[in-house]
Protein backbone atom coordinates (compact mmCIF):
# COMPACT_ATOMS: atom_id res chain seq x y z
CA UNK A 1 0.00 0.00 0.00
CA UNK A 2 1.20 3.28 -0.81
CA UNK A 3 -0.33 6.26 1.02
CA UNK A 4 -0.87 9.76 -1.38
CA UNK A 5 2.29 11.51 -2.53
CA UNK A 6 2.52 14.73 -4.93
CA UNK A 7 4.06 12.13 -7.32
CA UNK A 8 0.90 9.48 -7.18
CA UNK A 9 -1.79 11.95 -6.91
CA UNK A 10 -3.85 11.02 -9.60
CA UNK A 11 -3.67 7.54 -9.35
CA UNK A 12 -4.21 7.61 -5.59
CA UNK A 13 -7.81 9.41 -6.15
CA UNK A 14 -8.72 6.78 -9.29
CA UNK A 15 -7.74 3.90 -7.98
CA UNK A 16 -9.92 4.38 -5.04
CA UNK A 17 -12.87 4.16 -7.46
CA UNK A 18 -14.95 1.00 -6.47
CA UNK A 19 -15.02 -1.80 -9.30
CA UNK A 20 -18.82 -1.18 -9.80
CA UNK A 21 -18.84 1.92 -10.70
CA UNK A 22 -20.73 2.68 -14.32
CA UNK A 23 -18.10 2.40 -17.09
CA UNK A 24 -19.16 5.83 -18.38
CA UNK A 25 -18.82 7.48 -15.20
CA UNK A 26 -15.62 5.87 -14.51
CA UNK A 27 -14.21 7.60 -17.39
CA UNK A 28 -15.46 11.15 -16.69
CA UNK A 29 -14.01 10.53 -13.28
CA UNK A 30 -10.71 9.13 -14.15
CA UNK A 31 -10.42 12.26 -16.74
CA UNK A 32 -11.16 14.64 -14.38
CA UNK A 33 -8.79 13.70 -11.65
CA UNK A 34 -6.39 13.51 -14.19
CA UNK A 35 -6.49 17.17 -15.16
CA UNK A 36 -7.69 18.48 -11.92
CA UNK A 37 -4.66 17.20 -10.58
CA UNK A 38 -2.77 18.14 -13.98
CA UNK A 39 -3.79 21.90 -13.45
CA UNK A 40 -2.94 21.99 -9.57
CA UNK A 41 1.01 20.98 -10.52
CA UNK A 42 0.92 23.20 -13.47
CA UNK A 43 0.29 26.07 -11.68
CA UNK A 44 1.20 25.54 -7.94
CA UNK A 45 -1.51 27.48 -6.32
CA UNK A 46 -0.82 28.74 -2.90
CA UNK A 47 -2.93 28.24 -0.08
CA UNK A 48 -4.64 31.70 -0.20
CA UNK A 49 -5.03 31.22 -4.53
CA UNK A 50 -6.37 27.80 -3.58
CA UNK A 51 -8.91 29.35 -0.96
CA UNK A 52 -9.41 32.08 -3.09
CA UNK A 53 -10.93 29.45 -5.97
CA UNK A 54 -12.68 28.00 -3.28
CA UNK A 55 -14.87 31.22 -2.82
CA UNK A 56 -15.48 31.32 -6.69
CA UNK A 57 -16.79 27.85 -6.95
CA UNK A 58 -18.58 28.31 -3.76
CA UNK A 59 -19.98 31.93 -4.66
CA UNK A 60 -20.99 31.07 -8.56
CA UNK A 61 -23.72 28.14 -6.85
CA UNK A 62 -24.84 30.82 -4.52
CA UNK A 63 -25.36 33.26 -7.30
CA UNK A 64 -28.28 30.12 -9.04
CA UNK A 65 -31.76 30.88 -8.67
CA UNK A 66 -34.85 29.74 -10.76
CA UNK A 67 -34.13 32.82 -13.16
CA UNK A 68 -29.94 32.96 -13.04
CA UNK A 69 -28.09 30.06 -13.73
CA UNK A 70 -24.62 31.40 -12.86
CA UNK A 71 -22.94 28.01 -13.79
CA UNK A 72 -23.62 28.08 -17.03
CA UNK A 73 -22.93 31.94 -18.01
CA UNK A 74 -19.40 30.63 -16.30
CA UNK A 75 -19.66 27.88 -18.72
CA UNK A 76 -20.55 29.78 -21.71
CA UNK A 77 -17.85 32.52 -20.73
CA UNK A 78 -14.65 30.28 -20.89
CA UNK A 79 -16.19 28.49 -24.04
CA UNK A 80 -17.08 25.03 -22.29
CA UNK A 81 -21.09 25.69 -23.91
CA UNK A 82 -19.67 25.90 -27.50
CA UNK A 83 -17.19 23.23 -26.86
CA UNK A 84 -20.05 20.56 -25.61
CA UNK A 85 -22.10 22.20 -28.62
CA UNK A 86 -19.91 21.99 -31.31
CA UNK A 87 -18.98 17.97 -30.04
CA UNK A 88 -22.75 17.10 -29.83
CA UNK A 89 -23.75 18.68 -32.92
CA UNK A 90 -20.75 17.91 -35.75
CA UNK A 91 -22.45 18.03 -38.79
CA UNK A 92 -21.72 17.49 -42.23
CA UNK A 93 -20.47 20.78 -44.71
CA UNK A 94 -23.43 22.43 -46.01
CA UNK A 95 -25.61 21.50 -43.35
CA UNK A 96 -26.44 24.56 -40.82
CA UNK A 97 -24.11 25.15 -37.89
CA UNK A 98 -25.55 24.88 -34.52
CA UNK A 99 -24.52 27.38 -31.70
CA UNK A 100 -25.23 27.74 -27.58
CA UNK A 101 -29.21 27.19 -27.20
CA UNK A 102 -28.65 30.54 -24.43
CA UNK A 103 -30.79 31.18 -21.56
CA UNK A 104 -33.71 32.85 -22.90
CA UNK A 105 -35.56 30.34 -24.61
CA UNK A 106 -39.42 30.07 -23.62
CA UNK A 107 -41.86 26.72 -24.50
CA UNK A 108 -44.87 27.46 -26.07
CA UNK A 109 -44.01 31.20 -28.54
CA UNK A 110 -46.83 32.25 -30.68
CA UNK A 111 -48.28 30.07 -33.14
CA UNK A 112 -47.76 32.70 -36.14
CA UNK A 113 -48.72 32.72 -39.65
CA UNK A 114 -46.31 33.90 -42.30
CA UNK A 115 -45.34 37.02 -42.58
CA UNK A 116 -46.46 38.11 -39.31
CA UNK A 117 -44.89 40.70 -36.67
CA UNK A 118 -42.66 39.46 -33.70
CA UNK A 119 -42.50 43.01 -32.10
CA UNK A 120 -45.57 43.60 -30.08
CA UNK A 121 -43.93 47.00 -28.16
CA UNK A 122 -44.11 48.77 -31.41
CA UNK A 123 -40.44 50.06 -30.97
CA UNK A 124 -38.15 50.24 -33.63
CA UNK A 125 -37.74 50.25 -37.61
CA UNK A 126 -39.58 46.58 -39.28
CA UNK A 127 -37.11 43.98 -40.66
CA UNK A 128 -38.58 41.50 -42.95
CA UNK A 129 -36.47 37.96 -42.53
CA UNK A 130 -37.29 35.22 -45.08
CA UNK A 131 -35.43 32.10 -46.30
CA UNK A 132 -36.25 28.21 -47.15
CA UNK A 133 -35.34 25.45 -44.87
CA UNK A 134 -34.14 22.22 -47.24
CA UNK A 135 -32.19 18.97 -46.52
CA UNK A 136 -28.62 18.89 -47.20
CA UNK A 137 -29.37 18.53 -50.69
CA UNK A 138 -31.79 21.39 -51.47
CA UNK A 139 -34.36 20.00 -51.43
CA UNK A 140 -37.47 22.02 -49.50
CA UNK A 141 -38.66 20.62 -46.08
CA UNK A 142 -42.67 21.93 -45.66
CA UNK A 143 -44.01 22.23 -42.65
CA UNK A 144 -40.84 22.53 -40.56
CA UNK A 145 -41.08 24.32 -37.34
CA UNK A 146 -39.12 27.64 -37.28
CA UNK A 147 -38.87 29.06 -33.75
CA UNK A 148 -37.32 32.29 -33.35
CA UNK A 149 -36.59 34.61 -30.57
CA UNK A 150 -34.63 38.09 -29.64
CA UNK A 151 -33.59 41.28 -27.67
CA UNK A 152 -36.53 43.78 -28.59
CA UNK A 153 -35.24 47.59 -29.75
CA UNK A 154 -33.70 48.37 -26.29
CA UNK A 155 -31.57 45.10 -25.98
CA UNK A 156 -33.88 43.34 -23.92
CA UNK A 157 -35.58 39.86 -23.87
CA UNK A 158 -39.55 39.99 -22.84
CA UNK A 159 -38.55 37.69 -19.76
CA UNK A 160 -35.82 40.52 -18.68
CA UNK A 161 -38.68 42.76 -18.42
CA UNK A 162 -41.84 41.74 -17.33
CA UNK A 163 -44.50 43.82 -16.87
CA UNK A 164 -42.29 46.63 -19.14
CA UNK A 165 -42.20 44.10 -22.26
CA UNK A 166 -46.07 42.75 -23.44
CA UNK A 167 -45.92 38.87 -23.08
CA UNK A 168 -44.16 36.98 -25.66
CA UNK A 169 -42.20 39.61 -27.27
CA UNK A 170 -40.12 39.11 -29.56
CA UNK A 171 -40.74 35.50 -30.16
CA UNK A 172 -42.99 33.56 -32.72
CA UNK A 173 -43.39 30.02 -33.98
CA UNK A 174 -43.47 29.93 -37.46
CA UNK A 175 -44.25 26.63 -40.18
CA UNK A 176 -42.95 26.51 -43.40
CA UNK A 177 -45.12 26.55 -46.88
CA UNK A 178 -44.96 23.88 -49.65
CA UNK A 179 -41.81 25.44 -51.15
CA UNK A 180 -39.74 25.76 -47.51
CA UNK A 181 -39.81 29.22 -47.20
CA UNK A 182 -41.07 31.02 -44.15
CA UNK A 183 -40.88 34.72 -43.48
CA UNK A 184 -41.33 36.91 -40.50
CA UNK A 185 -41.36 40.57 -39.69
CA UNK A 186 -39.35 41.74 -36.28
CA UNK A 187 -36.70 44.68 -35.79
CA UNK A 188 -33.26 44.60 -36.47
CA UNK A 189 -31.47 43.40 -33.05
CA UNK A 190 -28.59 44.80 -30.76
CA UNK A 191 -26.20 43.63 -28.71
CA UNK A 192 -26.34 43.54 -25.13
CA UNK A 193 -24.40 42.80 -22.41
CA UNK A 194 -24.54 39.48 -20.54
CA UNK A 195 -25.08 39.17 -16.01
CA UNK A 196 -22.23 40.57 -14.95
CA UNK A 197 -23.50 41.45 -11.18
CA UNK A 198 -22.22 38.10 -10.08
CA UNK A 199 -18.53 36.03 -9.77
CA UNK A 200 -18.61 35.94 -13.82
CA UNK A 201 -18.87 39.36 -14.33
CA UNK A 202 -15.49 39.79 -11.51
CA UNK A 203 -13.95 36.64 -13.60
CA UNK A 204 -14.73 38.92 -17.22
CA UNK A 205 -13.15 42.13 -15.53
CA UNK A 206 -9.91 40.02 -14.02
CA UNK A 207 -9.50 38.82 -17.68
CA UNK A 208 -9.64 42.00 -19.12
CA UNK A 209 -12.74 40.99 -21.22
CA UNK A 210 -16.30 42.57 -21.86
CA UNK A 211 -18.98 41.44 -21.10
CA UNK A 212 -21.40 41.67 -25.03
CA UNK A 213 -22.63 40.02 -27.18
CA UNK A 214 -22.82 40.85 -30.96
CA UNK A 215 -26.86 41.56 -31.89
CA UNK A 216 -28.68 38.03 -32.83
CA UNK A 217 -31.76 36.52 -33.47
CA UNK A 218 -32.03 32.67 -32.19
CA UNK A 219 -33.41 30.31 -34.61
CA UNK A 220 -34.93 26.70 -33.46
CA UNK A 221 -35.76 24.58 -37.03
CA UNK A 222 -37.44 21.57 -36.63
CA UNK A 223 -39.01 18.85 -39.01
CA UNK A 224 -39.56 15.15 -38.35
CA UNK A 225 -36.92 12.85 -40.08
CA UNK A 226 -34.11 15.71 -39.39
CA UNK A 227 -31.59 16.85 -36.76
CA UNK A 228 -32.83 20.03 -34.94
CA UNK A 229 -30.78 22.89 -35.68
CA UNK A 230 -30.92 25.68 -32.67
CA UNK A 231 -28.29 28.76 -34.07
CA UNK A 232 -28.42 32.21 -34.25
CA UNK A 233 -28.09 34.72 -36.80
CA UNK A 234 -25.66 37.80 -36.76
CA UNK A 235 -25.75 40.89 -38.59
CA UNK A 236 -22.71 41.77 -40.50
CA UNK A 237 -20.64 44.45 -39.41
CA UNK A 238 -22.15 44.24 -35.60
CA UNK A 239 -18.89 45.66 -33.31
CA UNK A 240 -18.71 42.36 -31.10
CA UNK A 241 -18.75 39.77 -34.26
CA UNK A 242 -14.88 39.28 -32.98
CA UNK A 243 -15.11 38.77 -29.49
CA UNK A 244 -18.49 37.25 -28.33
CA UNK A 245 -18.52 36.95 -24.80
CA UNK A 246 -19.91 33.77 -24.93
CA UNK A 247 -17.65 32.39 -28.37
CA UNK A 248 -20.97 31.69 -30.13
CA UNK A 249 -20.41 33.20 -33.76
CA UNK A 250 -19.87 31.13 -36.51
CA UNK A 251 -18.68 32.86 -39.80
CA UNK A 252 -21.37 31.04 -42.10
CA UNK A 253 -24.28 32.31 -39.31
CA UNK A 254 -23.14 36.13 -40.19
CA UNK A 255 -26.29 37.36 -42.26
CA UNK A 256 -26.00 40.59 -44.16
CA UNK A 257 -29.02 42.65 -42.90
CA UNK A 258 -30.09 45.14 -46.07
CA UNK A 259 -30.69 49.00 -44.86
CA UNK A 260 -33.89 49.06 -47.17
CA UNK A 261 -34.62 52.92 -46.10
CA UNK A 262 -36.66 52.94 -42.98
CA UNK A 263 -36.52 49.27 -43.17
CA UNK A 264 -34.09 46.44 -42.92
CA UNK A 265 -34.07 42.81 -44.66
CA UNK A 266 -31.81 39.68 -44.15
CA UNK A 267 -32.13 35.90 -45.92
CA UNK A 268 -30.82 33.14 -43.63
CA UNK A 269 -31.64 30.06 -45.53
CA UNK A 270 -31.00 26.67 -43.62
CA UNK A 271 -29.85 23.02 -44.42
CA UNK A 272 -31.02 20.73 -41.98
CA UNK A 273 -29.03 17.30 -41.55
CA UNK A 274 -30.96 13.79 -41.80
CA UNK A 275 -31.45 11.78 -39.05
CA UNK A 276 -28.73 9.22 -38.39
CA UNK B 1 -10.09 36.13 -37.66
CA UNK B 2 -10.96 32.76 -36.52
CA UNK B 3 -14.09 31.88 -34.91
CA UNK B 4 -14.36 29.48 -31.97
CA UNK B 5 -14.20 25.75 -33.58
CA UNK B 6 -14.17 22.32 -32.02
CA UNK B 7 -10.41 22.29 -32.61
CA UNK B 8 -9.16 26.12 -31.50
CA UNK B 9 -11.55 26.58 -28.77
CA UNK B 10 -8.65 26.83 -26.31
CA UNK B 11 -6.92 29.06 -27.78
CA UNK B 12 -10.20 31.15 -28.61
CA UNK B 13 -10.50 31.72 -25.50
CA UNK B 14 -7.09 32.23 -24.15
CA UNK B 15 -6.44 34.49 -26.71
CA UNK B 16 -9.25 36.70 -25.11
CA UNK B 17 -7.15 37.15 -21.97
CA UNK B 18 -6.51 40.93 -22.27
CA UNK B 19 -3.40 42.33 -22.35
CA UNK B 20 -2.89 44.29 -19.01
CA UNK B 21 -4.32 40.80 -17.10
CA UNK B 22 -1.93 40.20 -14.29
CA UNK B 23 0.91 37.76 -15.28
CA UNK B 24 -0.05 35.25 -12.31
CA UNK B 25 -3.65 35.43 -12.93
CA UNK B 26 -3.04 34.48 -16.65
CA UNK B 27 -0.87 31.96 -16.26
CA UNK B 28 -3.99 30.20 -13.51
CA UNK B 29 -6.62 30.92 -16.39
CA UNK B 30 -4.32 29.73 -19.08
CA UNK B 31 -3.97 26.43 -17.54
CA UNK B 32 -7.29 26.07 -16.23
CA UNK B 33 -8.96 26.90 -20.37
CA UNK B 34 -6.53 24.22 -21.61
CA UNK B 35 -7.45 21.48 -18.77
CA UNK B 36 -10.94 22.61 -18.59
CA UNK B 37 -11.39 21.76 -22.36
CA UNK B 38 -8.69 18.88 -22.66
CA UNK B 39 -10.87 17.20 -20.33
CA UNK B 40 -14.14 17.83 -22.41
CA UNK B 41 -12.89 16.68 -25.50
CA UNK B 42 -11.56 13.83 -23.63
CA UNK B 43 -14.95 12.29 -22.02
CA UNK B 44 -17.41 14.49 -24.98
CA UNK B 45 -20.02 14.88 -22.84
CA UNK B 46 -23.55 15.17 -23.70
CA UNK B 47 -25.57 18.12 -23.43
CA UNK B 48 -27.45 15.62 -20.82
CA UNK B 49 -24.18 14.95 -18.94
CA UNK B 50 -23.35 18.66 -19.32
CA UNK B 51 -26.15 19.84 -17.26
CA UNK B 52 -25.58 17.08 -14.70
CA UNK B 53 -22.40 18.95 -14.65
CA UNK B 54 -24.24 21.99 -14.16
CA UNK B 55 -26.36 20.49 -11.58
CA UNK B 56 -23.45 19.34 -9.90
CA UNK B 57 -21.47 22.42 -9.23
CA UNK B 58 -24.53 24.51 -8.78
CA UNK B 59 -25.77 22.47 -5.43
CA UNK B 60 -22.59 22.03 -3.97
CA UNK B 61 -22.34 25.77 -3.39
CA UNK B 62 -25.54 25.93 -2.35
CA UNK B 63 -24.83 23.21 0.40
CA UNK B 64 -22.08 26.18 1.47
CA UNK B 65 -22.98 28.13 4.58
CA UNK B 66 -21.23 29.98 7.81
CA UNK B 67 -20.67 26.04 8.91
CA UNK B 68 -20.87 24.13 5.84
CA UNK B 69 -18.21 23.71 3.34
CA UNK B 70 -18.97 21.85 0.65
CA UNK B 71 -16.52 22.96 -2.31
CA UNK B 72 -13.80 21.96 0.76
CA UNK B 73 -15.16 18.71 0.87
CA UNK B 74 -15.21 18.04 -2.63
CA UNK B 75 -11.32 19.73 -2.88
CA UNK B 76 -10.74 17.14 -0.38
CA UNK B 77 -12.39 13.57 -1.62
CA UNK B 78 -11.07 14.71 -4.88
CA UNK B 79 -7.26 14.96 -3.31
CA UNK B 80 -7.17 18.70 -4.36
CA UNK B 81 -6.56 19.58 -1.46
CA UNK B 82 -3.99 17.18 0.03
CA UNK B 83 -2.28 17.99 -3.52
CA UNK B 84 -2.14 22.01 -2.39
CA UNK B 85 -0.97 21.13 0.60
CA UNK B 86 1.78 18.79 -0.45
CA UNK B 87 2.78 21.61 -2.80
CA UNK B 88 2.85 24.22 -0.40
CA UNK B 89 4.86 22.27 2.26
CA UNK B 90 7.66 20.09 0.51
CA UNK B 91 9.96 19.44 3.42
CA UNK B 92 13.46 17.49 3.57
CA UNK B 93 13.67 14.15 4.60
CA UNK B 94 13.53 14.49 8.16
CA UNK B 95 11.03 16.75 8.88
CA UNK B 96 7.75 15.74 9.93
CA UNK B 97 5.29 16.04 7.17
CA UNK B 98 2.15 17.83 6.81
CA UNK B 99 -1.12 16.85 6.17
CA UNK B 100 -4.61 19.02 5.53
CA UNK B 101 -6.04 21.36 8.63
CA UNK B 102 -9.66 20.10 8.26
CA UNK B 103 -12.72 22.13 8.41
CA UNK B 104 -12.33 21.73 12.48
CA UNK B 105 -10.00 23.74 13.87
CA UNK B 106 -11.25 26.44 16.51
CA UNK B 107 -9.11 29.53 17.36
CA UNK B 108 -8.50 30.13 21.13
CA UNK B 109 -8.39 26.71 21.98
CA UNK B 110 -7.52 26.70 26.36
CA UNK B 111 -3.99 27.07 27.36
CA UNK B 112 -2.99 24.29 29.02
CA UNK B 113 -0.12 23.13 31.87
CA UNK B 114 1.40 19.89 30.13
CA UNK B 115 -0.03 16.12 31.18
CA UNK B 116 -3.72 18.50 31.39
CA UNK B 117 -6.75 16.72 29.99
CA UNK B 118 -8.29 17.90 27.18
CA UNK B 119 -11.66 15.61 27.67
CA UNK B 120 -14.05 17.14 29.60
CA UNK B 121 -17.16 15.19 28.98
CA UNK B 122 -15.07 12.48 31.02
CA UNK B 123 -16.21 9.64 28.49
CA UNK B 124 -13.78 7.48 27.06
CA UNK B 125 -10.81 5.60 28.77
CA UNK B 126 -7.34 7.59 29.53
CA UNK B 127 -4.55 7.94 26.32
CA UNK B 128 -1.36 9.91 26.95
CA UNK B 129 0.24 11.30 24.28
CA UNK B 130 3.99 12.71 24.70
CA UNK B 131 6.67 13.81 22.59
CA UNK B 132 9.45 16.30 21.78
CA UNK B 133 10.01 19.03 19.32
CA UNK B 134 13.28 19.87 17.86
CA UNK B 135 14.61 21.01 15.04
CA UNK B 136 15.97 18.88 11.95
CA UNK B 137 19.12 17.80 13.42
CA UNK B 138 17.44 17.14 16.66
CA UNK B 139 18.07 19.89 18.98
CA UNK B 140 15.43 20.73 21.20
CA UNK B 141 12.80 23.65 20.76
CA UNK B 142 12.33 25.17 24.07
CA UNK B 143 9.04 26.91 24.58
CA UNK B 144 7.28 25.20 20.84
CA UNK B 145 3.29 25.81 21.00
CA UNK B 146 1.62 22.24 20.20
CA UNK B 147 -2.03 23.32 19.93
CA UNK B 148 -4.05 19.96 19.39
CA UNK B 149 -7.93 18.90 18.29
CA UNK B 150 -9.56 15.61 18.01
CA UNK B 151 -13.43 14.00 18.30
CA UNK B 152 -14.60 12.74 21.49
CA UNK B 153 -15.00 8.99 22.51
CA UNK B 154 -18.46 8.68 20.31
CA UNK B 155 -16.35 10.36 16.96
CA UNK B 156 -17.54 13.85 17.32
CA UNK B 157 -15.97 17.43 17.61
CA UNK B 158 -17.35 19.88 20.00
CA UNK B 159 -18.27 21.97 17.31
CA UNK B 160 -20.56 19.19 15.33
CA UNK B 161 -22.27 19.16 19.17
CA UNK B 162 -23.02 22.58 20.39
CA UNK B 163 -24.95 22.08 23.68
CA UNK B 164 -24.06 18.17 24.10
CA UNK B 165 -20.26 18.64 24.35
CA UNK B 166 -18.53 21.05 26.78
CA UNK B 167 -17.67 24.09 25.09
CA UNK B 168 -13.76 23.35 23.78
CA UNK B 169 -13.77 19.56 24.67
CA UNK B 170 -10.65 17.79 23.41
CA UNK B 171 -8.93 20.79 22.64
CA UNK B 172 -5.73 22.37 24.01
CA UNK B 173 -2.81 24.46 23.48
CA UNK B 174 0.58 23.35 25.41
CA UNK B 175 3.90 24.62 25.17
CA UNK B 176 7.01 22.18 25.61
CA UNK B 177 9.58 22.89 28.20
CA UNK B 178 13.12 23.67 28.78
CA UNK B 179 13.80 19.84 26.76
CA UNK B 180 11.32 20.15 23.82
CA UNK B 181 8.82 17.35 25.35
CA UNK B 182 5.16 18.05 25.82
CA UNK B 183 2.65 15.69 26.94
CA UNK B 184 -1.03 15.88 27.04
CA UNK B 185 -3.77 13.76 28.56
CA UNK B 186 -6.72 12.62 26.32
CA UNK B 187 -8.83 9.78 24.83
CA UNK B 188 -8.17 7.14 21.91
CA UNK B 189 -9.88 8.82 18.95
CA UNK B 190 -12.10 7.18 16.57
CA UNK B 191 -12.71 6.96 12.91
CA UNK B 192 -15.70 9.08 11.89
CA UNK B 193 -17.68 9.91 8.57
CA UNK B 194 -17.32 12.97 6.89
CA UNK B 195 -20.74 14.62 5.96
CA UNK B 196 -22.80 12.66 3.26
CA UNK B 197 -25.98 14.79 2.97
CA UNK B 198 -24.61 16.66 -0.02
CA UNK B 199 -23.67 16.61 -3.21
CA UNK B 200 -20.55 15.48 -2.28
CA UNK B 201 -21.74 12.66 -0.56
CA UNK B 202 -23.64 11.38 -3.76
CA UNK B 203 -20.63 11.59 -5.69
CA UNK B 204 -18.89 9.47 -3.25
CA UNK B 205 -21.35 6.55 -3.60
CA UNK B 206 -21.05 7.10 -7.44
CA UNK B 207 -17.32 6.46 -7.09
CA UNK B 208 -18.39 3.52 -4.93
CA UNK B 209 -16.09 5.19 -2.13
CA UNK B 210 -17.05 5.50 1.69
CA UNK B 211 -17.23 8.73 3.32
CA UNK B 212 -14.81 7.65 6.50
CA UNK B 213 -11.57 8.98 7.73
CA UNK B 214 -9.46 6.92 10.05
CA UNK B 215 -9.29 8.15 13.41
CA UNK B 216 -6.62 10.44 14.24
CA UNK B 217 -5.20 14.17 16.68
CA UNK B 218 -4.91 17.35 14.69
CA UNK B 219 -1.69 18.87 15.23
CA UNK B 220 -0.80 22.69 14.69
CA UNK B 221 2.82 23.11 16.01
CA UNK B 222 4.85 26.59 15.93
CA UNK B 223 7.84 28.18 17.09
CA UNK B 224 9.77 31.00 16.26
CA UNK B 225 12.11 30.85 13.17
CA UNK B 226 10.73 27.38 11.59
CA UNK B 227 7.80 26.46 9.49
CA UNK B 228 4.16 26.09 11.36
CA UNK B 229 3.50 22.50 10.47
CA UNK B 230 0.03 21.19 10.33
CA UNK B 231 -0.21 17.48 10.80
CA UNK B 232 -2.63 14.61 12.02
CA UNK B 233 -0.98 11.69 13.61
CA UNK B 234 -3.12 8.14 13.19
CA UNK B 235 -3.22 5.03 15.52
CA UNK B 236 -1.73 2.18 14.00
CA UNK B 237 -4.09 -0.54 12.69
CA UNK B 238 -6.92 1.69 12.30
CA UNK B 239 -9.31 -0.18 9.39
CA UNK B 240 -9.48 3.01 7.58
CA UNK B 241 -5.91 4.34 7.07
CA UNK B 242 -5.80 2.63 3.34
CA UNK B 243 -8.69 4.58 2.35
CA UNK B 244 -8.73 7.76 4.26
CA UNK B 245 -11.90 9.34 2.74
CA UNK B 246 -9.68 12.46 2.18
CA UNK B 247 -6.17 11.38 1.38
CA UNK B 248 -4.93 12.72 4.45
CA UNK B 249 -2.89 9.56 5.58
CA UNK B 250 1.52 9.62 5.29
CA UNK B 251 2.84 6.70 6.61
CA UNK B 252 5.44 8.96 9.06
CA UNK B 253 2.50 9.86 10.46
CA UNK B 254 0.81 6.40 12.17
CA UNK B 255 1.90 6.40 15.68
CA UNK B 256 1.57 3.36 17.82
CA UNK B 257 -1.10 3.55 20.19
CA UNK B 258 0.21 1.49 23.11
CA UNK B 259 -2.44 -0.41 25.18
CA UNK B 260 -1.80 -0.17 29.30
CA UNK B 261 -4.12 -1.37 30.43
CA UNK B 262 -7.29 0.55 30.88
CA UNK B 263 -5.16 3.11 29.54
CA UNK B 264 -3.39 4.15 25.96
CA UNK B 265 -0.09 6.10 25.39
CA UNK B 266 1.08 6.90 22.36
CA UNK B 267 4.50 8.70 20.89
CA UNK B 268 4.71 11.75 18.17
CA UNK B 269 8.07 13.40 17.91
CA UNK B 270 8.17 16.54 15.68
CA UNK B 271 11.03 17.61 13.53
CA UNK B 272 10.27 21.84 12.56
CA UNK B 273 12.01 22.86 9.15
CA UNK B 274 14.02 25.95 9.73
CA UNK B 275 11.78 28.80 8.05
CA UNK B 276 13.68 30.07 4.47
Amino acid sequence: MSYFTEENSEAAVINRLGDDVDPRFRQIMESAVKHLHGFVKEVEPTMDEWFQAIQFLTATGKMCDDKRQEWILASDTLGVSMLVDAINHRRPDGATENTVLGPFHVSGAPVRALGENICLDGKGAPCVVSGTVTDENGAPIAGAKVDVWQTNDEGFYDVQQPGVQPDMNMRGLFTTDESGHYHYTTVKPLPYSIPTDGPVGELLVAMGRHAMRPAHIHYIVSAPGYETLVTHIFPKGDPYLDSDAVFGVKESLIVDFVDEGGSTSARFDVKLKKVG
